[in-house]
């Protein structure tokens, strides 16, 4: 790994993996959909918008242009936006690593934002939003933020809502990229069979004099406190005509990079992180309660978040509220067996070095590591040292600590309000 | 590459992938969905019951087991079945190579498939089934095939329906299994850091005795011609309470290892295989109609289909239909242009290396070729040449000769019937 922090602040990071023939390319930037509520009442969605219309064309590219020049080597080019992050990248082969550096950068940086691609793109956005608004899964993560979450930044669809990108004004979003997209709080990531040298080239290359362009007035994320929903605030149910009822639940937990992050790693894949987890076996194995059932913790940087998703049949969800509820008690009294701390470190070994094999994923990591700074383990070995370290009772201290707080429970199906579900689903989230 | 054809006639290829550290394992039976239809009339549903089943244990080993054992060394095993074949698939790191052939084969060879297993992942499924009915792009698929298809027996969900699953007995899934899974068309195959010779050693453990098992009866799968459809059997719609207007229609296409083959990758790149393709350009850069829009070429043994797709508003769905008819009638003209061929062949060979840089990709390229033999090119350098080989003038005959054929559609959306289209969608779908 090789790293350079150019003058105006860029950070390039690159690493050459052996025996690629390709290489991944990605420009990130420090900012997301959380950082909309602070910049203006106006821009919830802004990030994920500006992130669409950055494509419709440069002083030196049109749109079509942008998408024939990577289509025309086979490139995948794309861009996705989260509650912290935006990233554009290209995966494309090695003999065009120039070209993609040229292309991403010049997208981020030198995008028109014309107003009548405003309007064309708000309508891509809306056709967006509709989609996702036909899944019930999506509809259930939403309804779940913002119970848990309440008047959180990081609460809200990174999406916005159709009323807040039917609003949405040019001027915002080009404020919204005149604040935020500055190279200091930007990060060129590129993994591959590539070197350090040249890819700092084409950087060099590519911003030319905006690479000390941009505003550096030394913004920090502010931290933000969750405030713990009271009961009222811990149950909700969205009446759908679905065929099955869909649940997640969970409890406020780490901030990326605590010291206890990989307890909390051994403690999800223990619950629910594969076919041998407890759910999997209570819930599908033994019950045949559900097809699809999964726990999952994501950190930010003032928070976390620890859930569970169930799918089952409605005629289901008191039985598999009540396993969830036994499952979530005994973890919380007992912590995790010797066997299954063996287990999920093999586990986590095994999904780290396969999940790293290809250059996008080493791209991610080197982009993630640098925008999240001291919180990510420096590299795999670092990664793997630090799960090997987790004993039984760190497991069993965070498994008591988190289900101390309650439970917060978001439910999508066919039930007309709260009182028309099953008591163990009341029972759970208390 | 390196392959054996061991006695019984299971076949094992094998590629070592230089650089590797993982290997994807695959046991692929010739076997899928439109094989249930001369098996018995009620069975549909059974290939893919059949996967979930085998899963539940061996005479070795219990559910449990099985996804212990694979989750201690962090690797994934799953399995998948389409309409014409079946997949069991480890992925793991190279030193587990001789494990996960040992339990893939162990599962697909042994399982006991106990009547309360039957009964457990009946639930199982039926929900796996609930879900996709949630999914209207899921709903859409199902129309456009039972359309276009009719009684041919690649019609109808690989995952069956409510009713022939919740029918389905013990009986005629073990019958299907003791008449499909046989080692005469099976194939084992592993890319990866991995011998050839040591790969065949763990197969020819894990079979034993199985090796000349089952019955090698010389069975071939039937051709079935495809009627096409009358006027009165192109066009359907399904009344959902959707927020967009979900639109699919096409045409029947070439079936797999056509000799035009190639040409018709040219074509459905061109028309809607990536973000400079014509429809995407016309359809959400021009004119911002969707965010979803794309098209596809799917190859069957002894047919093929080659279709679009747009999501849309309902409001715009007769603009977005106009637009549709004004391509397909463009191109069935006047065939592809010169540029866009050379952007189409460089797009191509780029998605072929990209798409081949992971062990799970190239496995799956090995048992595949094996199973339809002659049918796909032998490597990455033979494909390559024969997409390179198309001429503009290829393209033309074969889109002249595929629109010739009558549009069949299909619409999930907000309409009570067919009369509540927009005349441009009726108008397509002549």
């Amino acid at each position: 790994m090789a790293r350079t922090v150019l003058p105006g602040g860029l950070r390039v990071v690159t690493e050459h993996v052996p025996g690629a023939r390709s290489a991944a390319v990605g420009l990130w930037v420090d900012v997301g959909s959380r950082d909309e509520q602070g910049f203006d009442p106006s821009s919830r969605g802004a990030a994920h918008f500006l992130e669409h219309l950055l494509f419709k064309g440069t002083a030196r590219r049109s749109a079509r242009r942008i998408a024939e020049e990577l289509d025309a080597v086979g490139g995948d080019l794309n861009a996705f936006t989260t509650k912290e992050q935006t990233c554009f990248y290209a995966h494309v082969l090695d003999t065009d690593v120039a070209l993609a550096v040229d292309v991403v950068c010049d997208v981020v940086l030198n995008g028109v934002m014309a107003a009548e691609d405003v309007e064309l793109e708000r309508d891509v956005v809306l056709s967006e939003i509709a989609g996702r608004d036909e899944d019930p899964e999506d509809l259930l993560a939403d309804d779940f933020d913002d119970l848990l979450l309440g008047e959180h930044p990081l609460a809200g669809p990174v999406v916005g809502s159709e009323e807040s990108v039917t609003e949405m004004s040019r001027d915002v979003i080009a404020r919204f990229h005149a604040a935020h997209y500055v190279p200091s709080r930007s990060v060129l990531a590129v993994a591959g069979n590539v070197t350090h040298a040249s890819v700092l080239e084409a950087v060099v290359e590519a911003f030319g004099d905006r690479l000390t362009g941009g505003i550096d007035d030394g913004w920090v994320r502010p931290d933000t406190a969750v405030v713990v929903p009271t009961p009222a605030q811990r149950l909700a149910v969205r009446d759908e005509d679905t065929e099955q009822a869909h649940v997640m639940l969970g409890v406020p937990s780490l901030r990326r990079g605590d010291p206890r992050w990989e307890a909390q790693l051994v403690l999800s894949t223990v619950l629910g992180g594969g076919t041998s987890s407890r759910l999997f076996q209570e819930i599908r194995e033994s019950r045949g309660l559900a097809y699809s059932v999964y726990s999952a913790a994501t950190g930010y940087s003032d928070l976390g978040v620890l859930n569970v998703y169930v799918g089952c049949a409605p005629d289901r969800l008191g039985t598999a509220a009540g396993v969830l509820r036994t499952q979530l008690a005994e973890l919380a009294r007992h912590g995790v067996t010797d066997d299954e701390l063996v287990r999920s470190r093999g586990q986590l070994r095994g999904e780290y070095v396969l999940g790293l094999e290809d250059t996008p994923s080493r791209m991610s990591w080197l982009g993630r590591r640098e925008l999240e700074g001291a919180r990510l383990p420096l590299d795999l070995t670092e990664a793997l040292a630090r799960v090997d370290a987790v004993t039984s009772a760190d497991v069993a201290d965070l498994a008591a600590d988190l289900f101390d707080t309650p439970v917060t429970a978001a439910v999508v199906g066919p039930y007309a309000d709260a009182d028309d579900l099953p008591d163990e689903l009341r029972e759970v989230a208390g």
